[in-house]
């Protein structure tokens, strides 16, 4: 078992509504030693995709990219939820990402000058539980005309649709930790084996 | 000269009214060789303070606030500025952060379980310009009863007020980077010696 598998176990809070909050290790606090195993293991699964660049979305998907896209030594860029000052409209890959928690579509872009039709995009995200955002990610890459390497996913609610759709979407998906099951009544996870 | 001034030197754009911008390494688009300069240069400067702590703003501090903190071998806690469904009002230490260039005041916030008054807390940020984000950071870490154990800069407009305000406030300010003045006019950056 690995180690962000240990902390989710040990750490991980069931509230009602089978959520799962995993906020002291992954994304408000967190631990290194999760960054640093996360790395590793994307590093392993993807080296021979020949990356050029890691993909994520702000806010909590930037920890976990830079430490993949240090890994490889290639850049990481986050889609931006707010358009700067400086980025005019048609400068930017525009994409809709529709939020099932907060029920609001909403747009996420990247910068056109940083992505061209020679990347091979590795997309990064903490979490992957109805494919929304990863989607969107790949719609970004396809605009700019590149390939997507991968998806990595640090935790992945399997018994929610966002695996299949991007496995649809003819994509390779690789997760560190795989939940099958979170019942908030027995305060109990259940993992899926592999990745 | 550091890696990080050369990117700026080289890649850096100068807008009208002096504002630089330099999202295609630091905060959009991120150079994984800037964050490795970064990384070692804060704890070539900061190792004897005892640091237990990272601690950051979303979304642009988070890169380079997770790679220190990986280094140091601590966790990064990233105060956020909505808050989320699961942290109660009460549970959360809250700050306001006045923006000079939106001209709005906004709340950032930090679950209280993550800061306590054991903790020395390295206060990282990408920019610093009128302080007013690391000096929110300072008063969350100030309300947790905690002690702050430096403010680590990437990037310094040394010709704004945030540094002074920092030192005033008995803070150690170091940065990688200080810029001494942006012309836009004659397209020049003028450095600062010393960090």
């Amino acid at each position: 078992m690995g180690y962000l598998q240990k902390r989710i176990e040990a750490d991980g809070i069931i509230y009602p509504g089978n959520v799962l909050k995993i906020d002291s290790f992954l994304n408000h606090q967190i631990d290194p030693k999760v960054m640093k195993e996360i790395e590793a293991e994307f590093y392993d699964y993807f080296k021979d995709r020949k990356v050029t660049k890691v993909l994520t979305v702000e806010a909590s998907g930037i920890a976990p990219a830079i430490m993949v896209a240090a890994h490889f030594d290639v850049p990481m860029l986050f889609a931006k939820k707010a358009r700067p000052a400086t980025l005019k409209a048609e400068d930017a890959f525009v994409t809709d990402v529709y939020s099932y928690t907060k029920k609001i579509t909403s747009k996420v872009m990247v910068n056109k000058a940083y992505l061209t039709a020679d990347d091979s995009v590795l997309i990064i995200d903490d979490f992957l539980a109805n494919g929304e955002a990863s989607l969107g990610l790949v719609d970004i890459v396809r605009q700019a005309g590149a390939k997507v390497a991968g998806v990595g996913i640090c935790v992945e609610k399997s018994f929610q649709p966002g695996r299949g759709r991007l496995e649809e979407a003819g994509l390779d998906v690789y997760s560190i930790v795989r939940i099958e099951a979170i019942d908030s009544e027995n305060q109990r996870i259940t993992f899926k084996e592999g990745h």
